[in-house]
């Protein structure tokens, strides 16, 4: 933050006491409401609030902005973008329709700089307000009443609880206005609010028309098994009568935790080693990087700088979608955009100290709004601290036997969110070599529907009686904007291939060539494991003086699976940047998202990954932008029951020939002092450092001393040895 | 370790006062006495000893004492494998000539039970003893001498140092007695006896006749460049002089350390969670298993269950290979075997305290001996901790904003082995899910040859000047005896599919098949990552009461490249094993190396898993064995240099429906204690107790109150409610 204080500029003007906030922070509350109300001026209607949040400068801008700040000139006379806000919204009329608009406001003005209304039809993700209408539609629904009435229900035991989830996307064909479906399911009424309602699914979904708020339709589900194929199932009524609790939380288990677990206590006796300032800016071990936030992604990296070298412009989650792969309708709707049709930042969870992260933690706000335009702060939702990822680097000496180790500190910036059902947890890490790697891990409670009793099915996995974990895929998309040592980068591929045995080249078959090729036009690219396809985003205008190589960053993508569904299929149409691993495009202002902006309902992918592909633009020596898209293909095992253990994934970003040494040289390897051997006495510090500090490793065995390893003890030779010369 | 104390036994007879160790334990230094004695009595001449350890029983014969054991019936009068152990060695004739032997010797009786002496020409690993005589053969030698003037180097400045290395394969027809070679390399004369050689390669290789105790060879090393191919390139003298230093070691560093790293303490206030008895016994949260130790595998893990659930019989490294993909002779022959050539558990790390793991550390030393078969133990080369590895997993009820989350500690049994440069951490991680993860990290110095100045390579990289880092691979060989619920255990395969959209089975293409197939004789099987091709090891004889499947663990096999070598090479035929991810093979006793027992020198594998899988062995519900083979193809990054960050590669073996839920369910979400908010006072226990719990994490923006997620709130609904019915 640029805070100037009134005295003299530089030039002699008195400068205006005014606060530059960062053209990268978050808007604060009066900000919104400046939003709020040029919103309000501007469209003179009732307006329903999606999401206000600060609009990112065109980069052309910004990226000015920054070398300035980079360098140490900023002043109050420096140009800076214009601090400005994207408001989401629908305007609502006198008969109940809405549109929806998108506005960008102007704070220092508090007028609308401009306003756009996307394509008729395109569905923008859903609001708190949306799902919480859901379960009152319902109950006033007579076509729902119906339905439950059916399933006959023992009422003395069950509540019903309904999970609101996107539509997904609508049948070929289907012209549908704004809709949500609802996953049902009985809650046992024990009193306990935290009882998990997932053990008994209902074989119903009731669709809603969101705007109208009416119950439109009620989908029965199949619940039969392998034997009826597409077909219903037996069940009708009695559904639940197999179904079993899946209780979770501790007070409800059927057993006592356990006691065997002592603590392990993370200590900073003299605080972290990161700082924090301006709001948003991080600097820890030569890293510098400020933290944004949008409701669409969370936590978004801005800025990254090593030792004062520039690394990359913007990192982020993209997109990730997760479609079921049960084939018996309506199940094909299913198939969720967490970042479009949700949102991570709105979705995110209220960390808690101590719980999602030990150590000294440093949290940061959400600034949302609400339905009516006013601000509203979620607390926590993104939390940054150090851990320990045990050996950084470590070398012994086998002629002294002394080793130089240092640990693997690692800086992470985490956030958790939570989707109805189902939890993730992502995490930018930054570490001591240069690398930063970008974790994901899948937890929560696996989707579920009815079966019948006793019966197995191929779509998926029975993980409590009656109740069928469906198989299902998670594919994530990475934004990667990379700024090696400026924003004129280029991609290159690079793939170890053999070269058959020849006399020529390679007499005795162990050779094999490292093949490198440019990315010159927008593309996509395939993972290819088996040739260890890199993928390098380097700047060929600055060489590396030791290899002679072009400076990068880069990063090994994951082979997983990619999406499963038929290519002709709206599942498959609507992800279509879940078809492969690596796509590469020319920059361009608000191209942030790999399925579009508009994922929700949506039929195809519009304004995503494979439209950006399809401008066919240069890309060698310009501003390019590397997507990286994994995912899980989950097929649920019994264990992942009632709550999943983490499956975990890695992108790692690894300098490549950016350094001129491994950066982490530096980092010293100092003892932890508060390690304890088993069985010592936890306050006998160092008690056997004679021992086991790496210069005296062996002891005499029970009869006579050895070296350490089979090497120790090979001596060096003084070249005037080797030489027949007389010493010196 | 049953200790009976000489009283009467249940069936009335005087028990005599002995100790049996437990048939996994180490020997102990009077035992590798007896040994020793046995075989010198057996031999009656010369024996330099290369290694003696415990001969594991037939797994018939232990099984048996094993089920007794965890039946808790064991005693006195159960039946035991008799202590036996394995010693190998040289007969040296008074000719000098070697003779190599392998015998059993029995304990009890210090009788030798069996001896084999293998083929002529297969080598045994390299020991201690020989790579200390490489540098005084090469000082005596006249050729070396010779080689080493001709390179004029300045005898003020250096000192040259020699790595002996493994002979790698002979080339083709060549017909070796044992060799050894040397990489050579000069050393500054800077007092301090940790200065780095490597940063100053020699383009020569000396080859030794390692019995005769001479160089029988100079390998001259090419140094050109891309331009020169496989020719010699323009140095002949001056070698050194654009090379750099490449120290790591702090006080020869050219830079400070850095200063702003706090202290990040692990504290076990309580102690650790685990326990260990009978030396070789840990127990942690269900989980109990056996460390044992061998001078090959180092630490191997035997017997493993969880909950009293057999999952394992043993799981170990089983072998690596590190060939070199620069065609110029003669790097053809840097294709080291690190288990089958040095020995991982003699090439092991004296770990120190707080520097190779944090926390409270439980060391095990390793039993060794000398080439005169007395023993000497090495301190501290196995570590077991415990450690926090972040979320393990996570639910927050969106209606309550309620989470529970608990953590993911994981037991570790870690070792560190040098191999010359280079260094591998593996470590055995045992988590609360049931789940078991085989972490590998490569880390230590690249390996170097010379490059005339100005010069690059298509064979590796400049990652200092004159020092050619070469591209290499890395492949490793986990050997998995998997005991599911019993020794009888089937092997599947799981790959997900693609079904055609069509209307009968995938009407909107969302749909997609899981492909289980038994494998039914013994065989190979590659990775294919783009069908998420699992691998299951299964008891079919034990189904899951709720999935109806068979109890199981699975892994996804890493889709690494593979081996580069030509397949006609010897590189190639010499680790067939580097050639498929997983090798499926019927158990039997003795058969642990997936290239083999005689790795060093060879021209093809014998004994490995490819002989293994040729016998065409029924493995459908028997005692089979699953080798992974995994890898990492290095080209090596200047930050490599000069001692390399780590690269991570983890296996993980997880249940699959082995369990009826998720077996972490029970582990106690509490709170981290000593974790503090960033900015707070560390003394201020909670102080944010209020707002971060998880139950109130909205705040007032500046206006008004907002629930956390867009879903909080929605309300479940009675039946009754719904049914029309009053109420209850």
């Amino acid at each position: 933050m640029v805070s100037t204080n009134g005295t003299n500029g530089t030039n002699g003007h008195v400068v205006p006491q005014i606060v530059h906030r960062h053209p990268l922070d978050q808007l604060s509350g009066d900000e919104v409401k400046v939003v709020r109300q040029a919103v309000i001026n501007a469209r003179k209607a009732a307006i329903l609030f999606r999401n206000v949040y600060t609009f990112e400068p065109a980069k052309a801008e910004l990226v000015k902005f920054l070398n300035a700040e980079h360098a140490g000139t900023l002043s109050a006379e420096t140009p800076r973008p214009p601090r400005q806000a994207r408001a989401q919204y629908d305007v609502v009329y006198e008969d109940g329709s809405h549109e929806y608009m998108e506005s960008v406001i102007d704070i220092a003005s508090e007028n609308e700089v401009s306003m756009r209304k996307p394509e008729k039809g395109l569905q923008q993700s859903l609001t708190m307000d949306e799902f919480q209408e859901f379960s009152r539609v319902c109950v006033e629904s007579d076509m729902f009443k119906k339905a439950v009435k059916e399933l006959n229900l023992d009422a003395e035991k069950f509540d019903i609880a309904i999970d609101p989830w996107p539509y997904g996307g609508p049948d070929p064909g289907e012209v549908t206005p704004r809709y949500t479906q609802g996953l049902c399911f009985a809650k046992l009424r024990n009193e306990n609010p935290d009882t998990n309602h997932y053990g008994y699914p209902l074989p119903i979904i009731p669709v809603m028309d969101t705007y109208k708020q009416e119950i439109i339709r009620i989908d029965r589900l199949a619940t039969g098994g392998v034997e009826n194929g597409l077909k219903y199932g037996t069940a009708k009524t009695n559904v639940l009568e197999h179904c079993q609790p899946a209780e979770y939380v501790p007070e409800l288990l059927d057993t006592p935790l356990r006691k065997d677990l002592k603590p392990l206590n993370v200590l900073q006796p003299e605080g972290p080693s990161f700082t924090v300032s301006d709001d948003s800016l991080i600097e820890w071990q030569k890293w510098r990087f400020r933290v944004g936030f949008t409701p669409r992604e969370c936590a978004v990296i801005h800025d990254v700088t090593y030792d004062g070298r520039s690394v990359l412009y913007r990192l982020s989650l993209s997109e990730m979608t997760v479609p079921y792969g049960d084939p018996r309708p309506p199940f094909q709707r299913k198939q969720a955009f967490d970042f479009g049709d949700a949102g991570a930042g709105r979705a995110a969870n209220n960390l808690a100290l101590g719980c999602d992260c030990l150590g000294v933690i440093k949290y940061i706000d959400a600034m949302l709004v609400n339905a009516e335009g006013q601000p509203s702060v979620s607390k926590n939702v993104v939390c940054i601290h150090e851990q320990d990822n045990g050996i950084g680097w470590k070398h012994t000496n086998f002629r002294t036997n002394r080793a130089v180790v240092t640990r693997n500190r690692e800086l992470v910036v985490q956030f958790i969110i939570t989707l109805a059902n189902y939890e993730y947890v992502f995490a930018y890490k930054f570490d001591q070599a240069g690398g930063i790697t970008l974790e994901t891990r899948a937890t929560g409670v696996v989707s579920v529907v009815n079966i019948d009793p006793g019966k197995v099915s191929p779509y998926g996995n029975v993980v409590s009686p009656g109740a069928l974990a469906q198989n299902h895929q998670h594919i994530f998309a990475v934004r990667i904007d990379p700024a090696i040592d400026g924003q004129a980068n280029t991609v290159f591929t690079e793939e170890s291939m053999p070269i058959p045995m020849n006399p020529e080249t390679n007499p005795f078959g162990n050779g094999y060539e490292v093949v490198r090729k440019p990315v010159t036009k927008s593309t996509w690219i395939q993972a290819s494991p088996f040739t260890n396809l890199t993928v390098k985003m380097a700047n060929t205008n600055k060489i590396n003086p030791i290899s002679q190589r072009p400076v990068a960053y880069k990063f090994i993508p994951s082979p997983s699976q990619l999406l499963l569904a038929d290519p002709e299929s709206i599942m498959a149409k609507r992800a279509a940047f879940a078809q492969h691993h690596i796509w590469v495009t020319k920059y361009k202002d608000e191209e942030l998202f790999a399925a579009g902006e508009f994922t929700n309902q949506s039929q195809k992918e519009v304004g995503g990954v494979s439209d950006a592909v399809a401008r066919n633009d240069d890309v060698e020596n310009d501003d390019v932008v590397v997507w990286n898209v994994f995912g899980l293909t989950h097929n649920p095992r019994v264990e992942d029951w009632p709550v999943m253990p983490v499956e975990i994934h890695q992108l790692e970003l690894k300098p490549a020939d950016f350094f001129e040494r491994n950066p982490a040289l530096d980092v010293p390897g100092s003892k932890n002092v508060s390690s304890v051997e088993f069985g010592r006495d936890a306050n006998g510090a160092c008690c056997k450092a004679d021992d086991t500090n790496g210069t005296n490793g062996h002891s005499n065995g029970d009869v006579q001393a050895a070296p350490t390893s089979h090497l120790q003890g090979t001596d060096t030779i003084p070249v005037s040895q080797v030489n027949g010369q007389n010493g010196h």
